[in-house]
């Protein structure tokens, strides 16, 4: 009765075409045990609050058995006061890549041979680069149209002219934009976010992963726009990353489009009582952005001096060019030390580090580190 | 420089037209607080082990600020020893109706409005109905034909002319067979699955969300079959509702095709944790199955005594037409009498109730109160 195996070709038949050319996205290196100092994800050095965990360990008893709350309503409405909003104002993801995977799926088409014309806008899904890795993974996958606009080499974004000049489309189904911006650790001004959401057609993401550690948001920008929404997440600025939470903010409607797309239990339980019990604890949170804002000025200043080129950051890591050597030999340089940080092999950033701000004693051992290989030692 | 507001039906021309028109997916009612006997969503009345409430635990520390592992390699491997597969033969996702998600993304194309011919089958998402009602819900999001193929009243598998007749399509670019059947609680047979896989060309997804609670599952069509995948899910056997740990297993170039279009963080560490130590503690797990297998057979007979239609079950919930009032009424007066159930107004199986297998004495009052309502008292 049972077919004799098939060859692996034609096992690949079975896989749409377009998804058989993907490459997956390639997460930093999460190495385990061994004293690593590890800088290469933008995680936050600090634990999540006493408060937290416990209320974490309390919540892990029989009731794991049951379904988590399908719509989070409790974390919804929290968020939802805290920003003056509705709570269908507010969805939840499982971890926020979830949501910017859905909203591809929610508000672009996915490419037909046959397209022309304004099929082609609808399509269309346009970001700067360099920002988030991911967008182009996402936008593959649902084989949207790609638009790539380059940002300045300083990392600001083109204006006017220029701007159109480098390909920018204000018909675009949807456009990500990353601010402050990864990996330059750049911030952009509402002023400058609202002439670029004021032109725009189609859904605007500002994904705001690491809008803690900078001098302004852009929430206000929702009010302002139907065609906004902002992105955020628990797993940086709030040290839980493992628990995956992240959230979007906008429009109703929009939020309602995402909704409808959403697997139905798609954010752990313990991952929203995580969320609720940080909410409760700011205090803590507020604390913990200071030191990492203070540090960052610190570690950009010391390594200013060793000879570093460091970029303005807006963000809980540095974007750094290295001196007397190339960055991917400083990269491998500092991985011999034990201490990783981050290398794209980009040609736009790969004269550049991405270090992640980390606790103090290890930014002071990094810094002496650096200040070894600078001199040789 | 704000626009101002756009009216509501502008903010609908954002949204894909696909995507306007879906309904979102609705899951079993969640109740909080109060004394209520939730036999609605088939959960498993026991808690997880003591071993795996502990591990939980323990893992409740700063590490949550760091990210999970991306590619669950320990619960892979794990899992892949237990049913003699090679690690990548294993996928792990944030409940397995994320994989379900994901295979329509890998598997089937979305439809077009040019598309005719053998288009029309790479399309096609087909499985028996009544089955998981998360099927036409995940095809819809995906813009997928629909091929929906009647299972026979006694919701066992038309053979031969009459399945051809009913409409299966041996081209369909995937095929779902949740087996045992949910919502009807029925089991087929691997030598059934075998001939119908045989026949089928796509890719076939064996949902075996219940296999536990049956006496046979189909873990070796995979290894007779390289178009076949097996899901499984630590929600309900193992009483992991809370934490989002469902897998695949299959062939290695379908389960590499699910990972490129997977979030590569999909699976929170909490839940992989649980999961991994679920593994560890076996005995505590069979023990609960054959608890739940007689507590159901005692039910089923309690049932049947007072009138009520008890269809045989391979699963931890019984599908029941009771006697008297309609399947909608008895929901309601359970409702009043805090026992909640599951009723389906689709016709198929709109004269049933659904009623999952909980503790002894959630039975025991179930009983009760399905006596004092037959008899009227």
């Amino acid at each position: 009765m049972a077919k004799a195996p098939e060859k692996p070709e034609s096992v690949q038949r079975l896989i749409r075409p377009s998804v058989r050319g993907l490459h997956a996205y390639t997460p930093g290196e999460q190495p385990k045990g061994r004293r690593i100092i590890k800088l290469n994800t933008n995680e936050n050095p600090a634990p999540p609050s006493p408060k937290v965990l416990e209320a974490v360990k309390e919540a892990v008893d029989g009731r794991l058995r049951l379904y988590p709350d399908p719509v989070a309503s409790e974390l919804r409405s929290r968020l939802a006061r805290l920003y003056r909003l509705e709570p269908d104002q507010v969805i939840i993801g499982n971890g926020s890549d979830d949501l910017l995977a859905l909203a591809t799926r929610a508000f672009a088409e996915p490419q037909h041979a046959s397209d022309s014309g304004a099929a082609v806008d609808r399509s269309t899904i346009q970001y700067f680069v360099p920002s988030y890795s991911l967008y182009p993974v996402l936008s593959r996958i649902h084989n949207a149209r790609i638009n790539e606009v380059p940002l300045k080499l300083d990392f600001s974004i083109p204006q006017g002219a220029a701007l159109k000049k480098a390909g920018w489309n204000n018909r675009a189904a949807m456009t990500f934009i990353t601010t402050p911006n990864a990996p330059s650790g750049r911030g952009y001004s509402n002023t400058e976010l609202r002439k670029l959401c004021a032109s725009l057609k189609g859904v605007v993401i500002l994904d705001e992963a690491y809008a803690e550690f900078a001098g302004q948001n852009a929430v206000e920008l929702i009010h302002e726009f139907p065609n906004v929404l902002v992105s955020r997440t628990f797993s940086k600025a709030y040290s839980l990353c493992f628990q995956r939470i992240g959230y979007f903010m906008g429009n109703a409607q929009l939020i309602e489009a995402l909704d409808k797309v959403r697997d139905s239990y798609n954010v752990n339980g313990l991952g929203q009582c995580a969320a609720v019990a940080t909410l409760k604890d700011n205090g803590y949170y507020r604390r913990n952005f200071k030191a990492i804002i203070a540090r960052r000025k610190k570690t950009a200043d010391e390594l200013a001096s060793l000879g570093f080129r460091v970029l303005p950051s807006q963000t809980n890591f540095l974007l750094v060019e290295p001196p007397s050597m190339s960055a991917e030999e400083w990269f491998a340089e500092l991985r011999r030390r034990n201490i990783i940080v981050r290398w794209f092999s980009s040609p736009d950033i790969s004269r550049f580090l991405r270090i992640t701000i980390g606790s103090e004693e290890e930014m002071e051992i990094l810094v002496e580190n650096c200040r070894g290989i600078a001199l040789g030692s």
